[in-house]
């Protein structure tokens, strides 16, 4: 650290870039050390862009590694996004030379978190990461921190607040995916380009994470399971409200033996559930120890306020010094993910058909499933205005999911349905 | 630390400190640094007493100070309990040579905090208490560590699992306080003397140290104002559920400008909230910031299992080399602890009065409120078999409660009334 204070290099200023400037202006020794924190540096895509944030005192660099490398910095601020390129490059400069790395980077750390903890250890430099999940939300601490006294079985909860506002406001307003969509991105719900939160990778990245601190296992995005919520429709909503669920996006990390699965989908919670109970853009996770049992926390799940927050508390955790592991166990010592055989894997689902309104459709329906020996919890037949034909909902009991599957395949022949059946899951939790 | 381990001296040995010799026994590479944790010796009040960890291999010392000093001990936990005597006097000891304390003490911390934190940082040697406040759910670590990039502004919940079981079962099974609190001392929710967890003396020292660590005050239970669950009856609790509330005991800590106001009472909560729906044993804790806005943990609020998490999970932290003030705060620049000046803070009231059913007594209720200046929101007369009178309730819009009092005051003298009216507050949560 130079002189009596630290300096940050910010690269990367966006809504969480400029809340962080912000703050470090009005409260430089908001650390409990004390010590003052500055801005050595401030990197973006351009130099010109209107901000909310003064950068005119500080040194400009157009590369983020150049401003990680630079001499001023002790600790490299990377809030530029994105699992490869300057942000990847940066993130590897400074630990290479030993500066502890602050990070809201859920891309790079649920891709190549191995190798950079890796890195990070063998330099001696922290890597942290609390503003990749949940915003203000510590998540990350809890796991990494707080639970080392216990073994962790199961992570699971809402992790996108655009996912969950859209889910929120289809519900509340009765208007279709799209139009709520369109509305998100206006009030700032959603991106222009919406891909990552709807195709549900965001939360894939975020709970692709909070199973590596949980389980001790590599991070590994590419071995997660991810749905996104662009083909919930209202009528599924609405039906699974009848049946005494809510329709959510659900990410899980669950340990079972050596085996892990970590899986992305929408999913039906009951309605008196606290994961049915996160309404609009909040965010919550269930954590479930051996010794300590369910831990529950809801909050905001981002925002430049709680985001530049959660960077805040990681500058403060690097200066007092604490040496740990990047992930809860060291990174030579992080199982290589293996993931559960899903083909033994025990769920209830919701299947909804839409069918013409003639004789027999129910018995056909019904032998189908009993055939492949799948067996039904609930039935629900209800005329659905505007749904352009009958809705036969139905749950069942705990079945193997390519057995449903292959119940699913054969229904698909019976002449009475207008279009494929829809499965969701119903959630474990 | 001595060789190659790290040893830890165990005093106290009841539910939780038997569970930690049983932890240790089976993980002692828990920590992250994969240190060993080992016992250096134990002690408690009686050598032999059973117990459910087996304690013979361990060096007994029958004066927890003597353990405490001991040059086997690297680390001193203590899990004796009550501020004063050898609990205060073996965590001294401890502190004075320097070495790191974990304690499950919350009466402790929240009389003699700002002594011992002085103390802890002018020997450098870390004292955490996480397993204080909440068992395994991490609200002292959330505070500490978590929020430094925040002002909090606000920290409530339920911090008591005793109380929370007591309500939720008198609720559940309509018997009333006495009946219920045998059963919870039968079923060990409750402790043979109940006096700390059911006066809220327990839920105070909880909430004061979590104002200490929120607001950057000197801990100071003297200050807190407490009111335990002693007197609420069934009553009670049904009315409030006929109006929308359910009866909780709310901890709370709010910061106004330069004052904080740190309470302990019993609240009606808004049966949709989620300080509701925290049933049964379980905690739940609020946390307002000005940036972050609200989190929400929810837990298990004691037990032997959760508590012996959180002490490994600080054990672990010491072993990180960690160097931060014991409360957010360095122990130097603790403010004063300056209480609100509560003549001037508004609240909304229930009153609920047995009345003898004769004609004029709503109306003579009405005008004392009217002519004291209190505005009434909601008005229940409902006749309730056994009441042994007409209950009479309302719900008062804000009011200085010097203002309410002095109208309860005066309603007190009403001839039609069959005992003292029942004042108990609506959260404002």
């Amino acid at each position: 650290m130079s002189g009596k204070g630290t300096a940050v290099g910010v690269a990367g200023l966006g809504t969480v870039g400029a809340s962080l400037i912000n703050f470090l202006a009005e409260r430089p020794a908001f650390s409990p050390t004390g010590r003052a924190v500055t801005v050595s540096g401030v990197s973006a895509r351009s130099r010109d862009r209107q901000r909310t944030a003064d950068i005119s005192g500080f040194p400009w660099f157009d590369d983020p590694v150049a401003l990680a490398a630079s001499p001023d910095t002790d600790i490299f601020v990377e809030l530029i996004g994105g699992a490869e390129g300057v942000a990847k490059a940066s993130v590897e400069a400074a630990l290479l030379l030993g500066k502890p790395v602050v990070t809201a980077n859920k891309a790079l750390i649920a891709t190549h978190g191995a190798a950079l903890a890796t890195l990070a250890e063998a330099h001696g430099a922290p890597l942290l990461f609390e503003a990749a999940v949940m915003g203000g939300a510590p998540a990350v601490k809890m796991l990494r921190e707080a639970m080392v006294g216990d073994e962790v079985d199961l992570v699971a909860g809402i992790l996108n607040g655009t996912c969950n506002y859209i889910l929120t406001e289809m519900e509340a307003s009765g208007r279709e995916f799209g139009e709520v969509l369109v509305e998100a991105q206006r009030l700032g719900y959603a991106e222009a380009d919406p891909t990552m939160d709807v195709g549900g990778a965001d939360a894939g990245h975020k709970i692709t994470i909070l199973a590596a601190l949980a389980f001790g296992c590599a991070p590994t995005f590419d071995a997660a399971e991810v749905e996104g919520v662009e083909r919930i429709g209202l009528l599924d909503i609405r039906l699974a409200k009848d049946l005494g669920y809510r329709v959510k996006l659900v990410a899980t990390a669950a340990r079972s033996g050596a085996e892990v699965s970590v899986r992305v989908h929408p999913a039906l919670v009951p309605l008196d559930h606290p994961l049915a109970r996160t309404g609009g853009a909040l965010n919550a996770l269930f954590i479930e120890g051996r010794r300590i049992g369910r831990i529950f926390v809801q909050g905001p799940g981002a925002g430049g306020g709680p985001t530049a927050a959660a960077v805040a508390a990681d500058i403060a955790d690097v200066l007092t010094g604490a040496v740990r592991p990047v992930f809860q166990t060291p990174a030579a010592s992080l199982a290589p993910f293996t993931p559960v055989d899903s083909s033994h894997v025990l769920g209830r689902y919701y299947l909804r058909l839409l069918v013409r309104d003639q004789p027999g459709v129910i018995a056909a329906v019904s032998e189908t499933l009993a055939g492949a020996g799948v067996s039904i919890d609930s039935f629900l037949q209800k005329p659905v205005e505007g749904a352009g034909g009958v809705p036969i909902v139905l749950t069942t009991h705990a079945v193997i999911e390519s057995v449903l599957s292959e119940a699913v395949r054969r229904m698909t022949a019976l002449p009475a349905l207008l279009e494929p059946p829809r499965l969701i899951r119903i959630a474990r939790i």
